[in-house]
């Protein structure tokens, strides 16, 4: 199906470079571990504000360090190499051998061009720790864990001011958010599989990162080529875009050929952790014939992707052939597309799917590279109708027994989530979740609180993801406008990231993350004191606020100007609080006192005639007529 | 500060009219009193369907009907007329003098065109009842409340099946959501103050509705030229696209010069109910010095405007001067423009407001033309810091008083509410306001759930919305892409309709409303039947829907293709589910019964692994260690 592929046509993929405005990439150096290089973003706000700068968790990568020079045919830099050899019990190996159906059966010009460089892969050996999870077990904290706590208190050496008051202040709904985050937290919440840091051993470009409960809500932003349509250019291009707004990582969702080429280009430019669902491609590999799929072809699929460095796999070992015909009468049936690649094969087979009888042996692959688990949603409602059936809730409870097995297995897990469901039942969703994976991070889709707005999907989801991140769901997979549309483009994509990226943001703010409300406070007095060009930079989005700006105030004037478009020059009601401050400077204590005495009193007057006519909430009938 | 306007190059406002793709008005006519035509939309689904139109609540008026020829030059019919003077008690008279400073002196080439016709305004009669609230609690159906009860129901002569287990099924948080609603129903909510039907006896073209907790949740879109930007053509056209696209009422919010004419033409072309902020007019006149207001140019103002036939009054009289000192040290101070400027006014006379001291005097104005209140917040939070803080608070405690003494008047109110809101704040505030009002209808603007999102506070809001209106908001004040940045044009004007309408419907379907689901229903058939133009056609914004899936899947063979453009034709998901209901059929209740047996048997296996490892939720170190 894919378009032919002259391969003197192929380009280098180009990606966006450079900070965002008024930007740059600073780097902090744990305590703990001075040889690591912990990244953020520095936003230098007007000399006016007298105000540091505000640094803010950055996911761009190198991309937007103004000092690095990016080679996309090169690949990343790969220090974390040396982290893992250095801890030992891991061997490079040669690898497996690439096949033709690797890349669906492309060849000759419609073949993408394969990476240019070649790594060997390493392994972990069966008799050493091999993952996050075995190492926090084990009472011993990894370089990975030192970094991600750096990089979750923002590069602070200290919890900011009144940061346990803030925490008390939120809502988190019996989690345990910690006013600062050490590497001590961070090793005891992943040995208690509470958190996950995605970081296959073959991934040494990644910058680690921990998604779990008690840390900021993470999100992932979903690209791949299609059999219909795109590249492996737009991919890679994509991947680096989607980064440069915020997400926290990418899955690859790529189907039809060049699967294992697209897949290396971006791995190997990708500084956030990738996911995949493995079987996608194993179904290509088998021309899209589900009932053809075997355990060996899914499995040597597994040790393909793990080997290039995918970080987290999603399997539907969920969606068991007892629980199949439970979703018959559903409005949407199965609309997870792994969900129904294995149903389809069951129904052929008549017979439990082979990625539940043969968990154990996958579990054994993903622990030998530290590739985390997240455990698909195979049976998730696709519609407000079908929202919390018992097809959904009965996978989730096999979910949760998949969970303890991985996690006996010495794996990491998450669990993926809905989908469509109206705001009255999502709580359920989290709380069964919690309860019945062990408090395994919950990565959920949305969900979707209506399905009347196919377009604005990327909203639909965003109310259920804010909700339901801040109830306690560790990561949001974005919707961009164009879900059950067609293929986001690159606006797409960047509406998407923002999106999630505010809804994560609302959730930290209401689970009480102590530093979460310094970037809006720092926003809010920038917008009270019209420094516009600093309320566009310490924005999700400085190009779009900027030019929304500028389409009414287009002059430069009008930047350092003290009002606005909405209310023109002659008044301006942030203005008037200024007026406000210099009376209220005026007042002493007691004339303060005072004026709200006289306040209380003509309340208490207007009570007083409200009690006259008999203290009546609501007035019948009797007491209008003989008011009139 | 307004552009000259050159008369002869004032046109009349082209607005958008015809009915949205596959849709037809269609009117019934409620049993109570068959001379009402309460209007629908009617959307016609492809054949293969199989099921009757999807008929949906309409707020386009007459632009959208298939029959009637608009020209804005005469506006709209005004068949409220007959109904108010049947039922007595009104008397036209000749009506204030307009003068020059209605318009902000504009005048010659500055002046905006008049509306072509003037009509005499009505007024009540001191003695006679003059309000829904009056009649309602003299135990009276007017022909409001029979057209907004057939409106709710969508022209419905009886319960959707299974109504009451779907309102059982919803969380309202103590409303009372009935299966049906019938006129006495509307009654009775009017009566006790909990629902309004914002409808001045001078804007006889409105198509009545019902604000209410208990009803479906309303949204309203703010338009309005300023100072600096837009015309009366504009603005006009602004809210005929506004209620075009789901906007329930909307709000005049002029500025600068021309006010008094821009309103005329928009209220004489409006089926919505208009409502003002008269403040903003008041200050024009005094040259946009606060301090000069008087209660005089005030009270001269809302007499003016309720006999050009505004519905509703935004009123800020809880900002009193024992509060204003309760702003200083905000991040954000007073943020409401009308809570400013009479902050402003307080300050310089250092007096109490007089829009307080002279709050009969407005009842008695409102009374006489059933002028519904919407009591300001005028000192709402501007950011995430200052949520529910003492100033807040404190007036919405005033509001709750003031909510009284209306009512004592007998007149309609709801009360408005924030703004900036972290999501753990939210429900405090709708539950205040229940508590402190009476449970007067509360209309709400957003509220915002982060600051850090400027030009997608649409959506930071819309998630705030969503919430709010769940917890038990009647109205949502709509906020656009360009909000804190600029004026919306009309693509932003769309937008933040769609938003907010999705927000309203995931409210609805969340409380329970019985008849809410069935849209989503019905989208959902026709996405799994892969219906592509039933799907966009169902929508709230079938154009958007079909430019995103036409922008990847341009064919129109692919319409009716039975894949999409995720998937390719190849693998469906949706198809398989075709499948899984074949396979369903095949199977026995002993088959289903015997296949989840071994399911459960499967997980007690499991389990029975997990209790030998000593059930421990968290392997400890001990346990991985023996495992490898």
């Amino acid at each position: 199906m894919n378009k032919p592929i002259d391969q003197s046509a192929f380009k280098t993929p180009t990606v966006t470079t450079g900070p965002l405005p008024a930007s740059r990439k600073v780097y902090t150096h744990p305590v703990d571990a001075p040889d690591l290089s912990v990244p953020h973003r520095a936003i230098a706000l007007h000399p006016s504000a007298n105000e540091p700068d505000v640094q803010v968790y950055d996911t761009s990568g190198p991309y937007s360090d103004q000092d690095v020079e990016i080679d996309v045919e090169k690949g990343l830099p790969r220090p974390r190499t040396a982290w893992i050899l250095e801890r030992g019990g891991f061997e490079e190996y040669e690898g497996r051998e690439m096949t033709l159906e690797d890349n669906g059966g492309a060849k000759g010009r419609h073949l993408a061009r394969e990476f240019p460089i070649k790594n060997k892969p390493l392994r972990g050996l069966p008799e050493s720790k091999n993952t996050q999870y075995e190492y926090a077990n084990a009472g011993i904290i990894t370089k990975e864990m030192i970094y991600v706590a750096e990089r979750e208190n923002l590069g602070r050496q200290q919890a900011v001011p009144g940061a346990q008051a803030r925490v008390d202040a939120g809502e988190s709904f019996g989690a345990d958010i910690p006013a600062f985050v050490t590497p001590e937290f961070v090793r005891s919440e992943i040995a208690r599989g509470r958190a996950i840091i995605p970081a296959n051993i073959n991934h040494p470009e990644v910058e680690p990162q921990i998604i779990g409960r008690n840390f900021l809500v993470k999100i992932n932003a979903n690209i791949g080529n299609s059999a219909v349509a795109s590249s492996v250019e737009e991919e890679v291009d994509k991947m680096v875009w989607a980064t440069r707004w915020g997400a926290d990582n990418v899955m690859d969702l790529s189907t039809g050929r060049n699967i294992h080429n697209t897949r290396e280009w971006i791995i190997r430019n990708a500084s956030v952790p990738i996911g995949t669902v493995p079987i996608y491609q194993a179904l290509e590999k088998v021309n899209g014939v589900a009932e053809d799929l075997t355990w060996e072809i899914f499995r040597d699929t597994l040790i393909e992707q793990a080997e290039q460095g995918v970080d987290y796999f999603t399997i539907h070992a969920g969606v068991r052939l007892a629980y199949i015909h439970l979703t018959a009468h559903r409005v949407t049936g199965i609309v997870s597309r792994g969900g129904s690649i294995m149903a389809k094969w069951c129904l052929s087979h008549h017979k439990e799917s082979f990625l539940y009888t043969h968990f154990e042996d996958i579990c054994d692959i993903m622990r030998t590279y530290d590739v985390s688990f997240s455990l698909g949603d195979g049976l998730r409602p696709g519609s407000i109708a079908d929202a919390n059936d018992r097809a959904q809730f009965a996978e989730l409870e096999t979910l949760g027994e998949l969970t303890q097995i991985a996690w006996r297995k010495g794996c990491q897990v998450m669990v993926e989530g809905p989908g469509h469901v109206p705001m009255h039942k999502i709580k359920a969703n989290m709380d069964k979740q919690l309860k019945t994976c062990g408090e395994a991070p919950f990565y959920t889709l949305g969900p979707l609180t209506t399905d009347i707005a196919p377009g604005y999907d990327h909203i639909t989801s965003g109310i259920g993801a804010a909700m339901i991140g801040w109830f306690g769901t560790s990561m949001l997979c974005y919707v961009t406008p164009k879900e059950h549309l067609g293929l986001p483009d690159r606006d797409d994509v960047k509406v998407g990231v923002i999106t999630y990226k505010l809804a994560a943001h609302a959730a930290d703010l209401a689970k009480g993350h102590p530093a979460a409300q310094l970037r809006d406070d720092a926003l809010s007095r920038a917008r009270f004191e019209f420094r516009w060009e600093d309320q566009f930079n310490i924005s999700l989005d400085p190009e779009t606020a900027k030019d929304y700006h500028d389409q009414t105030m287009p002059k430069e004037a009008h930047k350092v100007a003290h009002f606005c478009s909405m209310c023109g020059p002659k008044f301006c009601s942030m203005k008037i609080t200024q007026d406000v401050r210099d009376y209220a400077d005026t007042l002493s204590d007691n004339e303060k006192a005072s004026l709200e005495a006289v306040a209380e009193e003509g309340m208490a007057g207007m009570s007083d005639k409200f009690k006259e006519m008999g203290g009546q909430i609501y007035l019948d009938e009797a007491v209008v007529e003989a008011g009139e």
